[in-house]
């Protein structure tokens, strides 16, 4: 499996995710002109144009972040909890950072007139309100033990600053363990970040 | 189980994908004060305040529109493809939909600014073409079977034209095909649309 993926980006995650479970994988970064390091046009690769993007053994192209992330869970039998309530509130999780955050991280990325930045934050606020409440005292936001949900967490709180909203306490702490795990220091160097 | 939802809402899309499975169901509208058809104040159901929710027998309550389908093809065995690739691009297209489309419909519904609605119906144009592309000369987005993505589907189709995006035609032509279908006619006429 190859992820496509730009620094720092929300393909962090799957680049996470993918150390973590312990499946080989390859990466290919995506350049200023959308190119692949193989030289190849990304756009002929996922016509939506965005990462992540996985692309399988037999060239099966695979997007969404998301979508990914459930893939390499299920591949791997890890980071999702098999069955129970706990396996969709870790995919109702993913789907939630989706829509009520990433999305609202657009005003701040590409610097949206003020008035849609507070409207941003208003809504990340109330988002982060509900996702610490949901982690409560637990290690992670499903349980004690780690899910895709955290690997898309981490990105998510990485990312927080930018937009001038204050992460809640036990969403800082999460964030601050994470940030020196192995998996996540591997993905980090992997990618040129400091 | 039981439905959370609001008329004409993207809980249609649940609604559609509960008489197509035969499971069996119940509904309950919220009203403008946020109270259930029973009284409950909907935020101590749901603290998001969004539909749809879905509340199982243990009283469980399941949220976020792509994982409540994904829970209710699960759950009944039906309008999602057991193995393989096909499985995957359902619930890709479900991930794609909602943040490519459905979160572009926010500055029709709520009347935003219009360089808001010019830059949403920039997105929406591209988002549409995508899956015109995808589903090509078949029956539904992923097959010729249904699947849960064409339950969104049709609700994402159903709203375009408030966004003033005309669609392509292969899109019209499933909406036409599926707005004359039993379960969509049932469900219409259950959440009281014309």
């Amino acid at each position: 499996m190859k992820l496509f993926y730009y620094p720092a980006a929300c393909s962090l995650a799957d680049h996470i995710a993918l150390i973590e479970t312990g499946l080989p994988y390859g990466l290919s970064g995506i350049d200023r002109e959308k190119k692949t390091e193989d030289g190849r046009d990304f756009l002929s690769i996922n016509p939506k144009g965005y990462i992540p993007a996985l692309e399988l053994e037999d060239g099966t192209i695979l997007t969404e972040n998301q979508i990914i992330l459930n893939y390499i869970a299920e591949r791997s039998g890890k980071l999702l909890p098999e069955g129970g309530i706990a396996r969709w509130r870790t995919l109702e999780a993913l789907a939630f950072m989706s829509s009520e955050i990433h999305t609202n991280y657009a005003p701040f990325f590409r610097d949206f007139p003020e008035p849609e930045k507070v409207r941003a934050r208003e809504k990340l606020k109330k988002a982060f309100a509900i996702l610490a409440d949901q982690m409560g005292q637990k290690q992670f936001l499903i349980a004690d033990e780690m899910t895709i949900a955290d690997c898309y967490l981490f990105w998510v709180l990485m990312v927080a600053p930018k937009s001038g909203v204050e992460l809640p306490e036990n969403l800082q702490a999460c964030f601050d363990r994470m940030r020196v795990r192995s998996s996540v220091i591997q993905a980090f160097a992997e990618e040129g970040l400091a």
